[in-house]
């Protein structure tokens, strides 16, 4: 990173100066070249976000799906207009070509199946920020992945890190940053309430919305179901407060709907599942020190978010409506562009990282 | 900073890992070494917190009043037991003799009188977490100063910042943090009430409680009246988000009590001054695009603390009867001890630093 740059005028300063207020490390002086890894919703999501954001230019996307490779970019992501970037099926040459500064990393939840891909990104020095729900908190899920990644990136000369709205923010960032004005945090108590009528139809299906319960019951034995990420927010916040963890149990089971719903593209019958209901309870030092609590199912009212924290001094913090997760899950990683491009090379997370800020906005 | 330490169970992991999670850089392997720098009351409420908080060793308190060197430095804090430790007026002999890690530095809230104070501390290696306002963002209001400082603390191997509750967290850090999960952001209000009949005497005393009118007009003539800190509150935040300051406007008045109020050591009677409404407002690319508004009086109802962002999604985030500004000041001062210490030396920002987080806790 430059040194001695002195001031910028209503910019940063110095050397590793506020992050998002610079142009970042990496990729400083010029726009930041980023690519789109993975072009689902979210990622189709992120494009859509790119183009035109002051500081980043727009390199090219990747995704395997072969109806997607050859694509114009701009079509693929429901922009009115080509980008004159076809979508690559082929990652490694792609990267080789376009030579991006940063990746937006947006393919699965679990640390398994991006291994592969996140080596080949950090091989070529690309820096990556992930939607991998398990990426976020990695080290007590699978060490020898992260000591994998880890190397991967120094030798890269880059940074990953895992982020989003939740997790990586709602449940654990926010929560955490809130304690740096407690004296003293007996309990933590964090509940997100969310309407998944309201949310795209992925998020729909992975609650199990419309599902019979039986049918939800073998949905969840099958694994890969419901909100990931839960055990991680609440690994991250005990982390982060220094609260080893003696105990850690999740309940995970299905809210019935009352009546029956329509949402775009799937509708639920009074009696079928509407949602999810995911606690994961915290003990640290022989008491329950961490609750973290979350609905999301269609018809859910009373969205919010709601930080409760036994301490000093005691606060109660809420987002009314609740932080709508669709768009936020995308403005996380966007906004993680300059903060994981200044970050120093290596598996990072948002406990490292300066406080997340928006950028070029 | 200790590289390739690989993990650490319940703890940070690798270069620069979680910073709160780990003893810090400076300092690692033991207690780190604190010294308290000024004992008004907040200094005062510091030394409370950091006896027996562990991973800190709390090692002395300095302080230039005559009525207090050489006296119990836990009977000048109130505490019920003696320290062992006599207050120290002396401060160069006092630190080259208890050899801290780091300062909670609380002596005044302007620049000028601190000067001298940060270059003795940075000067014996020692970093800072300073409770002066203007320090929070410093170089906007004296670039002279902070070329001055961050030498001195590049020279020391060391790093200092500012921080507090407000500036520090209500108004600048805790809004900033919320727009890293939207895409756009058209405008922040940040609005704090707080019952100043709820605080500490000196800050009833700072905005004016129980003042005429004309003596209000008068104390604001003389300067140094009011909250310190709103303007650099919002210029940190414009910064952070890469906004161009176009215009800054502070308005200041007094908030008059419409009944007699009884506070400890001070009544206010009917007509006089409560306390203060204070507002800034920044311009930015033409239009208005941040107001923080503060109104601190005996007898403000609906403390709170409230952030609107016109953004997408847009957020109103609500802290219920308002963060607690004495307690939330100390707690922000001794949380920052661990930030401060791995840091890179040099003068600091909250926004360089990682995610505050209560430690120790």
């Amino acid at each position: 990173m430059a040194d001695g740059e002195g001031r910028e005028i209503g910019a940063g300063h110095g050397e590793e100066g506020p992050a998002a207020t610079r142009p970042a490390g990496r990729g400083a002086g010029r726009s930041i070249r980023a690519v789109q890894f993975g072009l689902g919703p979210i990622g189709q999501a992120c494009v859509r976000e790119l183009v035109g954001r002051a500081g980043v230019e727009l390199v090219g996307g990747i995704d395997v799906d072969p109806e997607k490779a050859g694509r114009d970019l701009g079509e693929v992501c429901g922009l009115d207009r080509p980008l004159g970037l076809p979508v690559r099926g082929d990652a490694e040459t792609a990267l080789g070509e376009l030579r991006p500064d940063v990746a937006l990393h947006t393919t699965t939840s679990f640390l398994p199946e991006v291994a592969g891909q996140l080596e080949l990104l950090l091989g070529a020095g690309v820096s990556v920020a992930s939607s991998t729900e398990e990426l976020f908190w990695p080290w007590d899920r699978d060490a020898a992945f992260c000591e994998r990644i880890d190397a991967a990136a120094r030798r890269g000369g880059a940074a990953v890190v895992g982020t989003g709205v939740n997790p990586g923010f709602a449940m654990d960032v926010l929560p955490l940053s809130l304690t740096g004005v407690c004296t003293r945090v007996e309990r933590i108590v964090v509940t997100r309430t969310v309407d998944a009528g309201r949310r795209r139809l992925p998020l729909r299906r992975k609650v199990g919305a419309g599902l019979t319960e039986d049918a939800f019951a073998a949905r969840r034995s099958a694994g890969g179901f419901g909100h990931i990420g839960l055990e991680e927010s609440a690994r991250a916040l005990a982390a982060g407060l220094g609260w080893p963890v003696d105990r850690l149990e999740e309940t995970f089971g299905p809210v019935l709907a009352e009546r029956r719903a329509e949402t775009p593209g799937l509708d639920v019958e009074a009696g079928r599942v509407a949602g999810i209901h995911q606690t994961v309870r915290v003990e640290s030092r022989g008491r329950e020190r961490l609750v973290l609590d979350l609905k999301m199912y269609v018809g859910a009212e009373g969205s919010e978010d709601r930080i409760e924290i036994d301490g000093t001094p005691p606060l109660t913090v809420r987002a009314e409506g609740g932080i709508f997760g669709d768009t936020a899950t995308v403005a996380a990683l966007v906004n993680a562009i300059p903060l994981v491009l200044a970050a120093p090379p290596g598996l990072r997370t948002m406990l490292d990282l300066p406080v997340p800020r928006a950028f070029g906005t």
